[in-house]
């Protein structure tokens, strides 16, 4: 069993592939808004029983107060794949393997705008480390909107030979580094693609980035540190994206 | 008198232009990292007084338990400026201004992050809304990183308004838009040019939209209210920010 709240992200579990996942839908009692009469609606359609309570109760559901009043209960546990389905993914959609790994990100706020963003920008799945990085957990899944559930997540016991093992099955991996000599979009990331991210404070570890084909950075007027990992990923994600899509760079004005 | 919190927040703000700003700094109990140690020398040297005191003294104080064991409380309130000062600051640097303009966001943390990457690509001043949007509140400061004390805010009654007058001063406005026919790469950003972001829900307003000079959106694969407004400003002013450096788009693998 797990939990999500928000309203969005449970709206967006209720759009997606698996809405009979949600077993139940609490409601605060006094929640009556629009959203929340079309959140009890569609619940009910894909089969969840609906229970209205007082807020605390939501409160101690979801471990936060940040619920809006709505919180989903599931069935199961959020269920990660192994990196192969990841590249089964990309080769179902007939696509250049697009892919995230995440070394050591350990703020769930982070690590939930980034499944966010790598969902808009059409990436096949996110890699985190087992033990050292925070798993799924529901301010993640607050974070990104609801749209881990729309995301393949694997996690590896070891970065750097799962970067190696990438390597092998034909993914260049590039590390984003702050100090790299390249920008990000002097890469052609129309090729299959693994791209590195580390923690803010540290970056990619040094083991990690040297097994890395590639190192780029991001271009910026002020301090490297004061780039968040979700906007430099934002960044990042958003040139591959610009690339794969072929979209010209011209100017109109 | 306001408050700050967590540990890069008041990091941010002792390394800043202002140390002096900070008269009271708040350690919780048992907080004894290296960090912690670190913040309470040069806040001492900055001549804030510090205190230890129970956590829940710090969760008060913050009106958040996200405080990492520190809080620090400044003399005076968030200092707003004009858009006359954007300008001028654009003036000083010797570069064409670049603003961004917030059109009712009302999440602070999305407030805080764009604040954050506005600083990490230059940008010369943020302009929001005066009664529609969320202030500069504790939440803000921490989601910046404290980064929002080193940007210009200014608020403005009419927003339109503001955009007619920045027309006026020369300043081309851009609309963020997920149905513009431009991507945002395609248009000239050299230019003196402040880039309009709407809320998550319903995007810039109409009225607002209508009065700026160009539209763009940004590239992506998922649907448009996948992408958050924090990472559509990261991927926006990076795009920017790479035009203004002059950074070419070279294909080197």
């Amino acid at each position: 069993m797990r939990v999500i709240y928000g309203v969005n992200p449970v709206k967006e579990l209720l759009r997606g592939p698996s809405p009979g996942g949600l077993s139940e839908l609490w409601l605060a009692e006094g929640a009556r808004s629009a959203a929340v009469a079309e959140l009890e609606k569609a619940a009910r359609a894909a089969g969840a029983r609906v229970k209205h309570a007082p807020r605390a109760k939501l409160d101690q559901l979801a471990g936060s107060d940040h619920h809006q009043g709505v919180v989903g209960v599931l069935e199961g546990d959020f269920r990660y794949v192994e990196v192969e389905d990841l590249l089964a993914a990309a080769r179902s959609r007939g696509e250049p393997p697009f892919l995230v790994i995440l070394d050591g990100v350990e703020d769930p706020h982070h690590l939930g705008a980034i499944a966010r963003t790598a969902v808009a920008m059409g990436v096949h799945g996110l890699i985190i480390p087992r033990d050292r990085a925070v798993g799924v957990t529901p301010v993640v899944v607050k974070a990104s909107a609801g749209l881990i559930d729309r995301c393949l997540v694997a996690r590896v016991v070891n970065v750097a030979r799962t970067v190696d093992e990438l390597k092998e099955d034909g993914v260049w991996s590039v590390a984003l580094a702050g100090d790299a000599a390249q920008e990000i979009g002097q890469l052609d990331l129309k090729m299959p693609t693994a791209l590195v991210l580390g923690s803010e404070g540290e970056g990619v570890r040094p083991l990690v980035r040297k097994t890395c084909d590639h190192e780029a950075r991001i271009a910026m007027a002020g301090s490297v540190e004061s780039l968040s990992v979700s906007a430099a990923a934002a960044i990042a994600l958003h040139e591959a994206a610009r690339q794969r899509r072929g979209v010209d760079r011209q100017i109109v004005r």
